[in-house]
């Protein structure tokens, strides 16, 4: 298989954990006899630097020419704290996710046995757990109209859907519960938000058609309660972009930590991978960070960009051997954790390959 | 001291707690001589089959003339799996916060060390938590414009905030943390959202006034996570309406259960008390809801609407003494717990009379 990887490190620790993913990409290639180039560029605060922009055009042209996209991640503490910075690293990511039409975020929350101890969750509440996460990405409060008074005594972002956005990432999580436990569940605020209102009455159209699939309706607020109470009861969820933002981030912490989650954006044309944590430019350039969720991230490229299951499947499990030998990163360490075992970004990515080969 | 009460016992299990709540009250009153006088009005789904309106002006004039209002939950299933319904118990909650002007919604995230082994989280992660949230009430998407296209194909929510708003309730929260740990963690989405840029500049303004305070700006996504990592990390939490509804959930479960957190919403009248949890209609009429979250709202508003301190403190003492003794509902036991010793919501209301008297 001949395929085009393009490579965005972005900004923090996006640069340390990406050159792990795509050495698994390349050494899946080796071991497969698939032909991957790679290309690279910049995005965000590194791109704002150096172009002014946070998305060059010539970024954006060589992701959309590209067969899929790996991402690192987006952000700088310097713009967090000035709430009147005009150009903002995450400009850049919003930007591509609208450009290349990445309407559907697929976040799997995937739990390693090896790691039910580093969870602040206890063992039982989690064992068992297996959700998949579809977060609506190019619509809601993100992308609707932003208005700031003149004289700065007032702001407003427009949260708005259209049904044809709820239909379509609808039913990519209905034909995903189908492959899967059966349940879906859709996440709303419709007893306040008239967005909300539409997406449940958008989603319980599209329920018809998957009578196989049991689906259940929640509020947000119920819903963050539960995935802390009884994570196990959930399988496919469906939700917004700001609910599915909140959600996913809380939900990391049943994987042990936000180091281990790999995401896949999704629409009409190439597919963008990426971690689901952040720059932490506190860590960056320390060796410190996690890879795993750049290399599952890899992983299912794999799987859904290309259809290589098998390679997927080997990938994960290289993952998971490393974990089952004990190795470590800060993050996912803990008390009983040998210091022999606690290794940097590069030494786990490096066992990753080894097990890999 | 002479104090006029309004009970809106509301929907579903609201009418079941709220008269525990009542009656510590009463006892508190007769225990102290004090002169609580109680009238009752109401509101929700139960005022919508009496008199089409989810609050008749009747409840909201009565609101206004009492010193506090009691409240028990709102909301009925019936709506809620109808997106097109025009009159919802909901508006009745949203309406009565507005024009009692009852901007400050004050959530404290009280850990009886009792129920430390009843939360999914482990007793490690969780033991020291003390989190007082203060959620803005009457203002964001909540509030703002909401529209429908006639076709049903858009539908939209306005969020925004003015800066008044942000500025009153970050000062009550302020002067709050300096009778803390003198730490205050603002929580808002700068990094997308134009209104939570001006959030992060009036808090930023708010806090040169507060050099005694230490500020951190968290983002909600980070905020989700954290919560549920490492909850000890908080003391004050400052947010916006919607953030505020998903976090206080979510950090329910710190506290062990949905039906142990009570709530003080206030403003410049007449102050509102109630549980954080909702109408829970699947339980409602069996004699099985926790009461406590009623009486524990009660002893905010001795606190808080009276300045009762010292009866405040008894209320709380006896509801420790009562689980300390082993009492339990279904919400707060455990498989350890003898079934002798799990209640139903009038024998556990019943214990906190006694060891309250
Ligand atoms: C960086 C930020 C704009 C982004 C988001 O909110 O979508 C991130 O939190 C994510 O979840 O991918
Ligand atoms: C019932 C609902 C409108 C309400 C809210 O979202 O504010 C509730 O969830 C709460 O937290 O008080």
């Amino acid at each position: 298989m001949n395929k085009n990887i393009l490579i965005i490190p972005g900004d923090g620790i996006g640069q340390e954990v990406t050159t792990w993913g795509k050495q698994v990409l390349e050494t899946v290639a080796a071991k497969y006899g698939h032909e991957f180039s790679f290309d690279e560029a910049i995005m965000g605060h590194t791109a704002i630097e150096a172009t002014g922009s946070p998305l060059p055009d010539e970024t954006l042209e060589k992701a959309k020419a590209s067969d899929a996209i790996l991402f690192g991640a987006i952000g700088h503490a310097k713009y967090d704290n000035d709430p009147s910075a005009k150009v903002r690293p995450e400009q850049g990511l919003l930007k591509i996710r609208k450009e290349l039409g990445l309407y559907a975020n697929l976040r799997p929350i995937l739990l390693f046995d090896e790691l039910l101890e580093a969870s602040s969750l206890k063992p039982e509440v989690l064992r068992g757990t297996d959700i998949l996460f579809f977060r609506e990405l190019t619509g809601d409060v993100y992308f609707g109209e932003k208005t700031r008074s003149e004289d700065n005594t007032y702001a407003s972002d427009l949260m708005n859907y259209h049904r044809y956005e709820v239909e379509r990432i609808a039913r990519k999580a209905y034909e995903a519960a189908r492959t899967r436990n059966k349940k879906l569940c859709s996440v709303d605020k419709a007893n306040v938000l008239e967005t909300s209102r539409l997406w449940r009455d958008v989603v319980q159209e599209i329920a018809r058609e998957y009578p196989d699939i049991e689906t259940e309706h929640m509020f947000i607020d119920n819903a963050a309660m539960q995935l802390v109470k009884n994570p196990k009861k959930f399988d496919v969820v469906l939700t917004a972009n700001l609910f599915g933002d909140i959600l996913t981030d809380e939900a990391s912490q049943i994987a042990g930590s936000m180091g281990m989650l790999a995401s896949a954006s999704i629409g009409d044309g190439t597919g963008f991978f990426e971690p689901i944590h952040g720059s932490a430019h506190d860590i960056a350039g320390q060796n410190k960070a996690n890879p795993l969720a750049s290399i599952l991230s890899a992983a299912l490229m794999l799987d859904i960009a290309f259809g290589l299951q098998e390679e997927a499947k080997v990938v994960t499990q290289a993952v998971a051997d490393t974990l089952k030998a004990g190795w470590r990163t800060g993050d996912i360490a803990n008390a009983e954790t040998p210091s022999t075992h606690l290794l940097g970004t590069n030494e786990m990515g490096a066992k990753v390959l080894e097990y890999l080969r």
